[in-house]
């Protein structure tokens, strides 16, 4: 059965995987200072229109959260979210782990704005006996499938900056959120109006990897430290760098998000066209549409898939997920049984 | 001004005074193990109907309440308190800096029940990806001066026995739930239902003090090392045992309660006769009258106290808070001042 | 029998409890923000000579440490400390619960000098493999009783500012190093060559409490968060005032360690007056005779003591704590059953 | 030039790379769910002669540490680890941050034995001022080189199980040990003798992944909790599952190791043939040979290697690492290059 559970199903694409086999015998030094991670930061740090960034590499978005609150935050410094976030709901307590509050804020887009978080910030105005909230947590594209425009992250980068507040994206599906065709924001863009955030590998073509992108010098220090006391620091640090060198060499991380996000579409233009509803409005690769039970039913013999929410006794919304390797045939596929 | 802001305002219980004198040339052997601090244990032990519990004095009660936590809980286990717990929201991230979640839930009355706790275990159920809920946090008397009745908290014992969570109770105000008159709560029963709790002095006519009482011996395992690691091991520790042994001796803890719970009665039956509404039905030491903001201004004159929250253009909840000095001077003059 | 076992086995100069009970109904408010709290830290900061140095009461020492490590350090910055140094020995391991590497250094006198600092850092080069020390932990008087002279404490000083480290005085027993017959330094010389430290009145006289001084102001910051996050915030903070009130009031705190230390000097004088050796040379009020066994199991029977360190098999090293309040009649007992 | 600086220089063993290649398209279920990473534990499993042990794959050594202290224990305990232990020098203090004190042993041998645990258990015996040790490290084959014999093993595990204290292997070098011809013990051995340890395959032929194999089943508990709170679980698990599949299918993992094991100690010989000594016996692919200092100028222009020790004016000691992947004719180079 094919499965729309997720984007990391697969392994990773043909280009990465023939780089391995290539360089398989060359011998690199280790965490970090291979030529493929050098490269890597350096093709990343074109498109970011920045010199002096700091790139660090990872393996997973959890550990990428948790090493940016790490380093950046003190003890009594909190963390501010939406309620939908994955650091909220989905990483274990790794934030609460590593000693910060995560405050939230129900938005139901899953997106935060400039307005909610002034008022977290008067919320939490009887210092010390509250929490100091300092950094801002944001996903792009968000855990429901939403985006920022370019609008949105620079209202809320203003207003970070003018409360003294750090803002950091979580770009797990950061490549689904520049390809989609209703956004408008560049990776330069993010450069320019985050203090930091991360390019999510693992969810569009990598076997693994994430690329933490400090853009505030002031954070930007002994951040290799962090990694390696986190244990986040691959001996072998050529299999991260090679992840990005490709990734990054062709536009091969965009045209992979396009992909997906195209597979996704066609899905959510046929749903609508048969009548049904989507849940939310996403141009990303995480569509929620809204079934008949029977037909999830029918559906379900075929594919794999997560229920979402149950809308009334007769209908629940699906979440489906496609990739960068979603095979037309099985989009075409799923068109077809929907009924 | 006259103050009706908290019940730590004045010193403490001249008995205490009186003995720290009576003591002061004594020799006793430090950290908790002088003849005062073993004594007093021995008076709580007889109340708490229970032999070999482990009774454990420490300075406060954010400091009582993240060690325990800290003591009983591994990294990925979580908390579940009231939206309105101390330990949410005025301890400055305590219990997130030990590195544990605490997930809320929103509470009118500010107590828990079995099925708000059952609610929260199934929405946490996707092991590993988020916190295992393992304590059940509650206050009593509730930081808005409700109480639990031994029907509630025998429900609530008995919800977690049977999901395998602990039960703690935050006992900052405990003096004045035992001593409500619509309370039917003994300190031996506290103590058959929860796995641990603390007896709060602080704000019940000691200068300083919390009694962690671990009823659980499961739980009861090198808590001194805790104390220790967390620097609440007092040297002096007879300073401490000195406030339990004369508030456990002749019943001074629950007749100081009493008082403070009189006072804020003769207030709030005022208030009533007067045709003032009260935000919250409390049988507490904290009370919160309603009443129109020109009165405000006028009892502000007079008096110190906390506004509590809007209800309208022309009308707030304020907090009065009495303890167990409050001259009845002053609550017959704050009475007065009501018109 | 009498205890020369330490200088926490009795209560508080008598100014202190008077002042407990005069102030007693008075009302305040609460965490520091009291009358007493306020004046204290005038009086210690004009012995400062300092106007804005932070000051923040708390109530001992491993409690003063961690909070100053937790505040100060961000996760991968080490400690230096002598190996003697009561972080590393006897706080339960407090520093490292609170995420921190302690690096010893050996050293017969329990202090540490510039060439030892500059050995570990040499020691710690390979970033970030390593730790980073970033805090110099030093005790004056130290654990074993040895002081710290001004020109040892400018030569340190002078090496942590060049390498960028952190000078913070452990001053659990400041009054006994400052009140030294030897001792050349004043509080206003610790206040102008450490980043950090604190003032120690647990041991000198008061019922309990440490004032922590932060001299450099990069480093005061936020730091009543750290306080209350880590339950260190006295709701009565009056309590903690009221005792650095007193001390700080007529040169009480250096009386009552020029008191302990002559003390000491008198039983140390004596033991060499009578062929008996000393250890340590310490000018302090802990000091360390080496006894034949046989004259220990007489002095046993009469006084409390730890034996320190096997010398021989017929010899052993005593540790003797004199106090604020050793009685002179107990010191005439001491000298005379020295036979 | 050719390196023996470490041995992971290079990529994976070729049938690792061929199984990410031939597997890529295949669906599988993320979080180490997929079936390369269940084939891969029976296959250890079979090894280990026990059915149901923990077995989790992370992506380094460090990680695989500061994981298992993390989930083993409460906040006061401590670790104890030779002064050579990895934990202890190159770490950056990942155990510390995780909050527990590495308590160590002087070694020359880089090992450690049941009368220096027992020298450190009684060194720390004043509860609750001191860490309670609990956790005793040991590493196989050690940071220098040597190996642990059943015998040293077994005396070691009835020490700890004695004292209750859990016996941990670090296994980063786990092969070489087992693998290492003056070595008697198995896989089955370790597993039946250790509480838990881990099998490296970073150094031994992966790309990445250390094997943790917790085989007391009252400390695998909830591990996956702990993996997912500290960013270790992979989303695409399959890639850690292939390299243990690999590496456990015909005995692959013990042969590369006796490859490493074997250039070394063809080296090895060659150096004493010469007349020159070694440091340390080692039996294993870390080699300590003793050279000239104008015989290490002239091997540096044909080879990368590490100084080690300084052994005097003339002579200096350095550290030769092989790998599963050692080239014959790099070997042979070298031996010439030994005149």
């Amino acid at each position: 059965m094919y499965s729309f559970k997720n984007d990391y199903a697969e392994g990773a694409h043909p280009n990465i995987l023939q780089r391995l086999i290539e360089s398989n015998l060359e011998q690199h030094p280790g965490y970090g200072e291979d030529a493929y991670s050098v490269k890597a930061k350096q093709l990343i740090r074109q498109q970011l229109a920045k010199e002096n960034t700091g790139i660090y590499f990872v393996t997973g978005g959890t550990q990428a959260n948790r090493l940016v609150m790490t380093a950046f935050l003190r003890p009594h410094e909190a963390v501010i979210s939406a309620r939908t976030g994955h650091i909220f709901v989905h990483e274990a307590g790794a934030i609460e782990a590593s000693g910060h509050k995560v405050i939230t804020i129900d938005s139901p887009d899953g997106k935060l704005t400039p307005e909610a978080v002034e008022d977290i910030l008067q919320q939490h105005s009887l210092a010390p006996h509250m929490v100091k909230p300092k950094l801002v947590y944001i996903s792009n594209s968000t855990e429901i499938g939403t985006i920022y425009t370019k609008q949105d992250l620079t209202a809320l980068s203003e207003c970070c900056r003018k409360n003294q507040l750090y803002l950091f994206m979580d770009g797990a599906r950061l490549g689904s959120a520049l390809a989609a065709p209703t956004g408008d924001l560049t990776l330069a863009d993010v450069a320019r109006l985050t203090d930091a955030f991360y390019i999510g590998a693992t969810k569009n073509g990598g076997l693994l990897g994430e690329a933490i992108v400090i853009n505030n010098p002031q954070l930007d220090v002994d951040f290799p430290y962090i990694l390696k006391q986190n244990g986040a620091l691959l001996a072998k640090g050529r299999l991260l760098g090679i992840q990005f060198y490709e990734l990054f060499r062709n536009d091969l991380y965009l045209n992979l998000a396009r992909h997906a996000n195209a597979a996704a579409a066609r899905i959510s233009d046929h749903v609508r066209s048969k009548g049904y509803k989507l849940l939310i409005a996403s141009p990303t690769n995480q569509i929620f549409p809204i079934f008949p039970n029977t037909l999830i039913e029918d559906l379900g013999r075929q594919f794999q898939f997560y229920p979402w929410k149950k809308i009334n006794d007769q209908h629940t919304a699906l979440r489906l997920i496609t990739s960068w390797t979603t095979a037309e045939s099985m989009v075409d596929a799923f068109i077809a049984a929907i009924h």
